[in-house]
């Protein structure tokens, strides 16, 4: 499929937005552990700046559904990040990854806060202000199974809070966007990690960037051109 | 010797400073590589802070001595972090941890973004607008040496750029402060990570603390009541 221009040089196709995560853990040798802090980080600031706590009353819930793989792993660190900016967080982590240490520790870190991490979404989504939808990422293909299929479509219905998806719509093909068949989520908000995918082209809504860690070498070989960040800033908000 | 209350409650001695890194390396099980990006996060926050980008007419630029140690590696990230906050960053590292695959990382991450990093300390500092000394943090003790009493000298002259000490002004005793004989580092700036140790009731600068992720269990066990962090930042100031 061909690339695309976006606000950000070229949109990523799925096969270099898996390459350029490879190559992040090879030649500036980062590891899982770090990049995942940053991107999760990233989530919550964008979220913050979404929804800020000091438009609400009481402590504003978010609701973190996470995924079985590192799509996942960055809502679980958002929801750690989220608590520590004032934020009640409540984690759906239906297919948890038993396989890798880190992501035990970051259950973990998130029952030391006392942060609910559970299997099925709630029967009611009214207390959230909104949803961050860290189901898939980059590398999802094929077909939603369950029990993301329903979390998906309850997603999708008109009652649910604003959702916030993690660099891939869950349910979105990475280059192509939207799914043609079945429920197709529609979240008000996107934050692309390290640069948008090219499903981004597809997307109307509130964009955020994240993930300030990327290296001119490989701007320059993804032909990105990534916007400034504000200050200290782990999040831009990219023109809609 | 007795603890001292501070701004964030009981200022912690070594032994407790100690127990409570080990404790948040083995009960919420943060990796040394979360805990370092996160601290040295924390470090370019506050130098941003303190010496905003803004105010120079040119990319400021900013000396980073790392020590051998942890410290030195919150040093690395931070040096990192400042590039990508468009700062000019420069690492003295002369005795540089080559056990330790993150610290290799840590350094080729720095050289994916050509942040010189050198052995020795440049003749002048006229350069900097300020000096971030990341040498030695809770686990030093007994005499500085070679070369790093001599940098300690230098940055104790009255021609060195303005110093930011991590956690700990290097060359001090964790407990007792300033040492009785040889130079004496007095910093302008502090950053505590964590929670303020017992040394800090004898540093008189701009204090800032970081390291965002306490959990209360730490909080409660320790005695320690941490201020509340503005917004999404990575770092608060103290009261002086």
């Amino acid at each position: 499929m061909d690339q695309m221009e976006g606000a950000c040089g070229l949109l990523l196709n799925q096969k270099d937005a898996i390459a350029l995560d490879q190559e992040l853990m090879t030649s500036p040798g980062f590891s899982v552990d770090q990049l995942m802090e940053l991107a999760g980080l990233s989530v919550a600031c964008a979220v913050a700046t979404a929804f800020p706590r000091e438009k609400y009353e009481a402590r504003p819930s978010v609701l973190l559904v996470c995924g079985p793989g590192n799509n996942g792993g960055d809502g679980l660190v958002a929801a750690r990040h989220l608590y520590h900016f004032g934020y009640e967080a409540h984690v759906i982590y239906p297919k948890p990854n038993v396989k890798e240490q880190l992501f035990a520790n970051l259950r973990t870190q998130l029952e030391q806060l006392s942060v609910p991490v559970e299997a099925a979404l709630p029967d009611s989504l009214d207390r959230y202000c909104a949803v961050v939808d860290a189901i898939f990422g980059f590398s999802f293909s094929g077909a939603v199974r369950a029990p993301f299929d329903d979390i998906i479509r309850r997603l999708s219905s008109s009652g649910s809070p604003p959702v916030l998806s993690v660099d891939i719509p869950s349910g979105w093909d990475v280059e192509k966007g939207p799914p043609t068949e079945g429920p197709a989520l529609q979240p008000g908000l996107l934050i692309s990690l390290t640069a948008p995918k090219m499903c981004a082209a597809h997307f109307k809504g509130r964009h955020f960037l994240g993930g300030r860690f990327v290296p001119p070498g490989i701007l320059e070989k993804y032909r990105l051109k990534l916007p400034e960040y504000p200050g200290v800033s782990q999040v831009v908000e990219l023109p809609s």
